[in-house]
Order: C-alpha cells, then sequence, then structure tokens
C-alpha cells in the first residue's frame, strides 16, 4: 500500500532562469498554491539559481509556506542566473557534462517533472530537456514580451510602469527646462516595452529595433515641435534601436561598429547625433535595471497566478512539454519545440504603430 | 472658395458622462491629437458636464493646447454628470424636452459629430441620439468593465489598481492581528473589478454578484484557514454581491429588502451575519470612490489612447454609429444599437474563474 | 567560565502592542541589526500579538535571518493586539493576574530587558512594568502622532501619504463631477495625520478635534466657495472631529449622544447636516484601516530605523526605562513615567494651523 | 485717491531658478494663495526661465487660477535655467549687463518684491539684487538639502522617495542574481539624498563626500557580507562620493583628474575597482534626473506650502531680505546674506551617521 502511495506522489522540480523579472513568485506561487490546493499528494523541489541548481544538485524541499506572502514580492525566492544556450551544452571548468548532470539529478530526485520558469534562452534549454525526455512545462517570464507562441509574458507591464513613471519624471524637468530629453528602455532586442511606455509617458518620438530610424527624420520632428510652440520633445529609446544605416549592415559588421563604439548605448549615440548636426543639449537618462525589480502590479499578479494556476493543473494531468501562454485571452498550451528559438517582435504594420501614428507620434522613420 | 473650405472643416462636439474614472482624458487627447494631426481642419466643442451640456448648450472651444498634459490626469476636464436613461426622455423642471434640445444644439452648431464617452447608461442615450440621425462615435469607459460588445473599457484597469493597493494595505493589517477583514470593491452589479483586485490582492475568498454565495460556505472556508494556521483571512465583496437565497428573490422583493436593510452595504451585511454565526470580530473596508480617481495607469493610458486614436481616425473618415471596442486584441466597430441596453458580466464558468478555484480561492459557492 | 559568558549575554524580549502601523518592522530591525552588530552576545525572544504573549508565555527565538528583507514590509512580523490599560490590571477569564503573568515570564526567561513598541495605550502599560521593576525601553509607535515627548511618531508620515493619496483620487472625481465630497482620516481623538494629509491634498476645509466646528461656517465657506467659481469642495475631516456645540457637553454626555447618533462617524454627521442646510448632496469616503497598512515611506523607514539603532546602544550601554523619542531633531530619551498618560494634541495657535490659514484653507471656526 | 489705492497694491515679482525639482509649483501656490486670501490688492508678475526672464523682460501675469490644481504637479509652470552666479555679473553675447536689466525691469514694473525659489547659486544672486537694493524673499529648493540656514528644503523628500524606490526595484534583482549592485544618487557635493536614500532603501554599503571612502573597506564589507551567507550587497554612492586618496588632492588637481577620468562618474570607478581587486561583476544603475520629477510627496507639498504662507505672509508685512528657512520645527527668516555663498553638508559625526553604523551599514571609512 505505501508504494500505491508512493506512486500517486508528484514530485516536482521548479528553477527560475535568465534576467529576474516581475512576479516570478506570484506565478510560482500560483503552481504551488494548486498543486497544494488539490487532493494528490506532491513534494517540491525548488533549484537554486536557475540551471546551476538543477546541474550541480543544489535545491531546498518547498512547502506551502515558502509561497505564502510572496505574491506581491519582486525577483524570485529561488534566485536566478543567466545560462546561455550556447555554453549549456559545453563542459564546466571541471569537465562535467552539463546536460548529462541536469538529466541525472531528475533522474535521481525521481521527478515527475520539472517547471521552468523563463525568457527566450531558457527556452531552447527547456526544449533541449525535453528532447533528452524530460517532463518540462514552462512559463514565459521577460519583461520583453519577445517569446513566441504568447501574446503577454509576466513581468512586462510591471516594466513597462516603471518605464512610464521614469518618462512621468522627466517630463516635469523637460517642460521646466525646456530640454530635449532621451529615456532608454529596456527590452532587447525587441520593442514592445519602449512602445508601451513611450505611449503612457507621452513621449513625441519612439525609436525601437523594429522600425530603424532615420536621425534627420528625428531632428525633423524636435523642430517642427519647437516651430509649434512646444519647449520641450521627449524621446523614448528601445535599448536595441537601430538606425536605418545600422540595420543595413550584416550581424557581423554591427557588431564590429558595437565594438568600436564610443557610446555606452545607442541612446547616448542619438544624443550625440542630435547635438552635432543642431547643438542642442541633450539628456539621456537609463532607469535601467530597475524596470525589472520592485513589486509586480496587479495585472501581472492576476495574470501570473493565472498562468501558474493552468501550470499546476498540467502537471496534476499529467500534460507535459508545454509553455503555458495566452492568446486571444484564452489560455494556450504551445508546445516546447514551437517556441524555443523563435522571436517575437513589434509588427511595424500592427494596429498600435498606427495608432501611435495617428496621434502625431514620430517613430524616426 | 471660403463656402469649399468650409465643407472640409470637420465641427465635433464632445462629451463626457456617467460616473468619472482614469484616462477619460487620455482617451479625449487620443481623439483631439489625431484630428489635429491630420490635415483636415476640425473644430473641437467640448459640451460641460455630459449630457447636460449638450442639453443647455453649455460648451467650449478647445484647441489642441487644452489636451497637452492631460494624459496622466484623471477625471475629465470636460466635467461630466449622471443623467440617467429613464429621465432623459422625460422634460426638465421648465418643460424642456431634452432629446430635443440636444438635437437642436447639434445642429445649431452644424455639428458633424458627437464624440461620446461612457459607460451603459451613457450608451443607451447615445444610441437614441444616433436613432434621432444625429453622427455618434462611443468611447467604453468604465470601472466596471461591465459594457457589452468590448473585452475591456478604459478606467478598468486602474480601479483594479487603486482596489489592489487599499487590499495589500489591509493585509499587513489582517496579518498582524490576525483578523477577518472585508474590503468591498466597487463594481456595480458586475465582478471583474472584485475577481482581479481579489487575485491580484491576495484574497482568500472573492464573493461577486455572477456567483451568489452561501455565508456557511464563507464561514466554512474562514475556520479551514484557521485549522490549517492561517491567522487571517481576507475577504473581496463586490459591492454588487448577492446572497443565494436574495439571488431567489423576484426584482421587487430585493428591492424591497434592501429597503429595508439595516446595513449601509452587502458587506457590512455579511459582517454582521459572520459575527453572529462565529462570535468573530469582522473588520469592513470601502476605499469607495478613491475607485474612480488618481492618475490613469499605464495600462489604462495606452488602450485609451488608442481607443481615441481610432475614434479620431474614424471620424476623418466619416464612419458613425460605433462605439470604439476592444475584442481578442484587436480594435472593432461596435454598431451602438448592439451596445445599448446590454450588459456584460464574469462567466462563472470563465477560465479566470476556474484558475482562482484551482489555487483555493472561495467564491463560497 | 561559563557563568561569566552567561552574564555577557544579554537576553531580549520584544513585542509589538496596539493598533500595526508602518515601519514596526523597520524599528525592530534597527535595534537587532544594532544589537547583532555588536560584539556582545544576545538572545531575542519575540512575544506574539502583544503583551498577550508575554501574558501567556507564547514566544519565539529570534535571529538576524528573521529580521532580512522586513524593511520594506508593513505591519509587525510579531503580531499585535490592542490590550487595554484598563484591563490589564484585571484578571483574565481563568483568573489569571496578567500583570504578575508577565512579570513572571520576564524573570523566568532571566531577561535584561523588554523592547515595547506601541502608542499612548500601550505606553501606559509599559510604565507599569516598569513601576514593576523591569528594565524597558519603547519606540513610539502610532499614526496619531500624539505621544507626549517626541515630535514625531512612526507610521505617521506613512499614513499621511495613504491619507494624502485618498484625497487625491477623490478630487478628481469631485473636479469632473462639481461636487462636495468628506474624506474621513484617522487619527483618533488628535488633528496631526488630517491637518497634514489636509494640507497635502488641497483640501478647502479641514476639522479636527482640537479646533471644535462651527457647522454653518463650514457651509460658509462652501458657498464662498461657489461664488468664487469653484466647483466642488473637499473637506478633509478628523474622526475625531466636534463640533462646538458638542466640545460643550461633559464627556458623559458626549459619550451619551455618540451612542445614540444615528451616523457611523462624525463626517456622515456632517454631511448629513450640509445636505439638510442647503440640500447639496455631500459624498463621504472612509480609507480607513488602509491608512495603517502597506510599505512604509522612506521618512518612516529612516526614522524607525534610525530610533531602533539607539534602542540597541540604550539596551547595549545598559539604560532603561526610557521611550527613545526625537525632539528638535535631535534624539531624546524621554523618561516612561513622562509619557504614559499623556496625549498629545495640535495646536490651535501652532504656526501650521496658522499657514493653513493664511491660505484660505477654513478650519470651520 | 486712485494713488492711494496704487499705493496699497502689490506688485509681485516671481521666479524660479536652478534645477527644478518637486513642490516648486506647491511653493509658489502657497505664495500666491496667501498674497490672494488676504484683503490686499496684488498683482503677480511671473518671470519665465529663471533670472533669464527677468533680464529680458519676459514675463506673465499671473492669477488664483494659474495656481488651482498645481500643488501635485511637478516641476515649474514659470520654467526655469541654470544661470550660473559666476557669469551673471559678466555682460550678455550682446553686451547687456545682466544686473543692470534685471534691476531695470524690477523698476519698471514698479515691483515691491521679488519672491525667488532656488538653490545655492539661486541664492548668489539672489543676494547680490538685495544688495542692489531689490526687495528679495527667497524660498529654499534643492533636491539635495545643502542650503544653510535651514534644516530641510523642499524637493528633498520627493527625491528621497524616488532614489528609494530605484533602491527597492534593484534590491530584489540583486537578491535573485547574488549580484553587488551601485546605485548612484543625486546630491551634488553632499550627501544628505544618499544618506537618507541609502537607509532607507537598506543598502549595505554607503558613500558621501563627506566620509571619503576607502575602497579597501568598501571591498572588506562586501567579502563579510558573503562570509556571513548574503548573497548580493548594495551600495549607495552620492554622485559627489570620493575616496580618500582623492579627497587629499587640491581642488585645482581634482579637477585635472576628473577631465582626465575614463568613468562617467564615480560609481563606474568604484564598480570597475572593485572588479579589478575582487573579479566580481558590478552593475551600476543610475536613476539620473528622474530623482528631480515626478509629483511631490506629500511631506513636501506641506513643507513647501507653509514657507510659502509664511512668505507671503512677510510681503504682506513688508518684511524682505531674507530667505524662509526651518529651524528645530519653526519657521525661521534667514538674512539672504547669510545664505549666499554657504553650503551645509552632513556632519560625519551626526547622530544620523552614527545610528546607519551602529546598524552595521559601512562608510567606507
Amino acid at each position: 500500500m505505501v508504494a500505491e502511495a508512493e506512486e500517486k506522489m508528484k514530485r516536482i522540480g521548479m528553477l527560475t532562469s535568465g534576467g529576474d523579472c516581475q512576479a516570478l513568485n506570484a506565478a510560482m506561487r500560483g503552481v504551488v498554491k494548486t498543486l497544494v490546493n488539490s487532493r494528490q499528494k506532491v513534494e517540491i523541489y525548488g533549484f537554486l539559481d536557475g540551471y546551476r541548481g538543477l546541474i550541480y544538485g543544489n535545491y531546498r524541499m518547498l512547502t506551502g509556506n515558502d509561497f505564502s506572502g510572496i505574491l506581491t514580492k519582486g525577483g524570485t525566492i529561488l534566485g536566478s542566473s543567466r545560462t546561455p544556450f550556447k555554453t549549456i551544452q559545453d563542459p564546466d571548468e571541471n569537465g562535467l557534462d552539463k546536460v548529462a548532470a541536469m538529466i541525472k539529478n531528475y533522474q535521481k530526485l525521481k521527478l515527475d517533472c520539472l517547471v521552468i520558469l523563463g525568457g527566450n534562452g531558457t527556452h531552447k534549454t527547456a526544449n533541449l530537456l525535453r528532447e533528452k525526455g524530460l517532463n518540462v512545462v514552462t512559463l514565459p517570464k521577460t519583461i520583453d514580451n519577445d517569446l513566441w507562441g504568447t501574446d503577454m509574458t509576466f513581468g512586462f507591464q510591471s516594466a513597462v510602469n516603471v518605464a512610464t513613471e521614469a518618462i512621468d519624471c522627466i517630463h516635469t524637468t523637460a517642460a521646466s527646462h525646456g530640454r530635449v530629453f532621451i529615456v532608454e528602455v529596456m527590452g532587447h532586442k525587441v520593442g514592445f516595452l519602449t512602445l508601451n511606455a513611450g505611449i503612457a509617458g507621452g513621449a513625441d518620438i519612439i525609436l525601437i529595433p523594429e522600425i530603424p530610424y532615420d536621425i534627420n527624420k528625428v531632428i525633423k520632428k524636435i523642430e517642427d515641435r519647437e516651430k509649434n510652440g512646444s519647449r520641450f520633445t521627449i524621446i523614448a529609446v528601445a535599448e536595441g534601436a537601430i538606425s536605418k544605416q545600422d540595420a543595413k549592415l550584416t550581424k557581423k559588421e554591427y557588431k564590429k561598429k558595437l565594438l568600436n563604439n564610443p557610446y555606452p548605448s545607442v541612446s547616448y549615440e542619438i544624443a550625440a547625433q542630435i547635438q552635432e548636426k543642431t547643438g542642442r543639449e541633450i539628456r539621456v537618462t537609463v532607469p535601467g535595471h530597475t524596470q525589472r525589480g520592485g513589486s509586480p502590479c496587479p495585472y501581472d499578479r492576476v495574470f501570473a497566478s493565472r498562468l501558474g494556476a493552468e501550470a499546476g493543473e498540467m502537471i496534476l494531468n499529467g500534460e507535459y512539454g508545454f509553455m503555458v501562454g495566452y492568446k486571444n485571452r484564452e489560455i494556450v498550451k504551445v508546445p516546447l519545440e514551437d517556441v524555443a528559438g523563435k522571436l517575437k517582435m513589434v509588427d511595424p504594420s500592427s494596429t498600435i504603430v498606427k495608432e501611435a501614428k495617428l496621434m502625431g507620434i514620430s517613430f524616426g522613420d
């Protein structure tokens, strides 16, 4: 009879990987509350610092209590680390085969499945583990909202809020001093965060990777605003924004350019160009990592909780190999092989871009 | 030639009606920025205090400047008032036919169309004006998110934030004192606001109009939590929540009951019942009108701006008779006759309710 | 030698009593960080739920880890309860002498001192324990800022922020609808909280217990504002506000009046009076317990940390019998016998009241 | 008789100078509300963009309406500019004597006095104008809190809030990733802002100009924390922080060093040193101008309103030549000649520094 009970026991491994973001804890809480609330027996092993914990067998047993009071807490109680997909297949400095080590630890703990929370890089590794025969369920975490297969990722809306607040703060200074201000927004290689924070913050110009900019059009917009009596201009620049010229370069040429670039980021390059061409003094503000941090906003708390609950249900049903996504306001199960290696980007012909342009926002194109 | 120019001039009337909410200004700014940013000549007449301004010809000419800096401002620069549909067809205290007066003012100002921002009541009147031959475009404003034909209304997410913040604040007190707390959330006759703020705030019990509650199940949940070692319980109660017993009453019987009800609201009734049956002291908090106010959250600013821009484009294209809505992440034009008189409610079998239950949240059913 | 080590070990009991407020955790963290950071050996016993924990020997050992990450957390990790001074000297339902029990538990655990965080009621009991020979150090916790002997209490500024935010939210609605709004602010029997939140929120009328109001003067102010073109009036009412008439009653007469009062609080009475005398519809908002909750503001975090550190130093130095206070920007040690039983109130002739009146704010006097 | 009325009319010029900050509008509102609320006739001339407006006669007449609704608004409705004291006595590019021009405009408008809101630089010029015979009243505006003669300046507490929020956001990321993070806080040459935001944000190390740091002591603290099991360290660095070595340089030598410095700011230099000496990767976040912006916090709104009201009263009484300050919780009138050219700094032996050290915060000294 004990054996039978053993069979019924679910053993779940859980880890958070990649850059941290808001609502990671909320999502894990959703999973665990669902598992604990079911009648099934469950043991939850939390691997520390992302895949590293799985590789080196670094974990701790988690109970419902560990997840009490963390709904509103930023970061991740499990810790995280960036483990690039490119290097995960290489042996570590002691010659350890990392993938084999993960599989071994999975088997040693007799896990029924792994719950993996992460972004694009994380999903490549998660899919690799699935290919190797592990049961995997993933949750789409990233402030960039660039995961393929889901309309939304948790962390995104909270990051929009932080970035918007930064633009709001800059707004009053810009208006008081009659200056041109650049606020550099995160988002890696995509523009969702900048686009939304830019519209929400009332930016006059929004520059995103998906719509390469012409610096002369940017300057034109600044000058047009001045002609119309505006004392100031706010430019929201995605950290991955790129000029039309640079967009023509090959990947290799662009990397080379960045290496020789005297500017710490594209915002400073844009500022220098405007300054040089017009004599205007441009101020650059980079809210940086603050965009990943702090308490998740209610939207993200609800969204992450919902995805977590669905992941919990999938585990209870033994459905594996999927990312829990959100499409057209419905929860969807996206096969991991479809997610891995793809990138969701802003469609330059999407309605939100059209609407921004209708309101007079320039994309420098 | 002047005549021709006159013909090309668009004359737009604009008004905000019903309870105010966040992002009304953002939405109007979206409309006006789009109109001003187009090549067409436009005159904008802002009617003051909702339909009243249109009835009594109380308006002021608006320019782009009026809409500068209001993206982040709560309330409505035009003022608002509740003008119940039931009485709008009655003459006023001086015998004035209000509907006729509105039509007359519309014609007198040679308006091309009316932009009307409002909720359910507002849309009934807007549809009436459409039936009378006026060109009308509407925008879905309400913290209740109960408008038929659109997945989302602006104001909703900001109100979720305020209500969640109230629950967050109560959480620390409840945890410190080991008490049962009720937070009464707005939402009129529907539960979207309570459902979302409840999940976001980590409420243990959520009571909404669409899922009538059994007070004994509510008490059971509180007692179960205590048995499991929880010191406190948070109950999010929609202002329109209703018990299973009351849900069986006819509309007339229920109204009669409310009239004789010694409790200022359903929350106090629930508190009294729990207190009576269990001896527990229950605290009730009613954030009330604060849920309508303050600066709109970035989500609402983006959403309202987008709808506003679309309304602006529709006006430029001469498309009238629609509410600008949002369905499956796409902007949609919903015929006013379809919107008027309908109510969107929480579906008790929807996935969000299922997910909340998976996580152990009780709906008292 | 063991005995000597024992002698050097400090055993500290700690408890939080009375209504919870923000920065209780920050203050305790300040004490504990200081103790842990010193070279001395320390054991910290946290009594649960205020004096109750001390009475019934309900405690847990605390380490530095318990205080990690709680700087920003509202409430109190020790729990709190209201234990009225009047009843603490009565035996409990089982005939237990509560004061004797507290002394016994103190002695049983060989405590060197008690750190007690609380407000006015708490300080009466703390002083009683001091009189009975226990070593006591207290910290001034209350959102009311009504503790004698200190210019400031922690919790106050955070509560001002919550109350101000409520007034800010109401402001947009009031302005949009052209209404008179009352926001009822906490503060027990004193007006500091209402005075500060009222000025910060731009209230037009502020009613506090220390300046009894004349309802006709309140109405006059509303009417004067309307004559000057203001569409709305915001009234900040302290929960302890009192009319000139009622202020003339004896304590007993006033209590009797309150018992027969049909209004849930003074705000509703004022609203009813204005409504009756002028026909205006007045809306009342009561943010209530939210004013005690949520994350402490940076001011309170710094202030509470500072007081906590000073308390820690006093314990290390063996200085007992004091409340750590703040006077003229200096930390002061206030003898407990001076604090107990006194009340700090708003001085109607203070400069802040004068300044509010200079700006045109009415106190209804 | 007209002449007599003329005599009674007060003509007030007003300007905001230097970097903008929160509560400038609140302070001006306090002045104007007090003037308007008095029985005296008043005309208010708002000079645009700081002293520039006074130099070039660029102003607009202001009424009470201009100051309605700006209590919560960041920035300054008059605009501001930095006009260094060093250059104000030089002729402009057209040979205009700027000081003479200001005096001339003052006289031309028959002003009774100037209300000047600004920080250290502003006060030098204000005192110069006083010496030239103009009536001047000033208000202490700066996020740095470095004005001599007043315990507090408005803008400071709001900036503490923004900086603390940045540290809060970084905290969750630092804890999740187990990293060392530097947050660079504004404050010009003094450390008040960093000291307060550092304590409020729970920083482990605080580096301020008044306490030069030893990089080895900073590293020692990081390593000690790791030994004690802490995964991360937060360092709050004032933009004016200086190493012990650099503090020994002459002003000229230090300026020369800065010119040749490859690092954009001291934070990056510290990060590079730690990285070089320990191999640790250090992340730097610079919230920058956001610290000046956004809505003023309730503390600043009250404080600025109070100072404004006092300035208004002084004007009504004809008291000129003072900065309205705040000392030991009392409003004080500080002679401008005492303020100009002095700097208030953090006293390394002050109790707040002692308390921070008691709690284990390192200042790297």
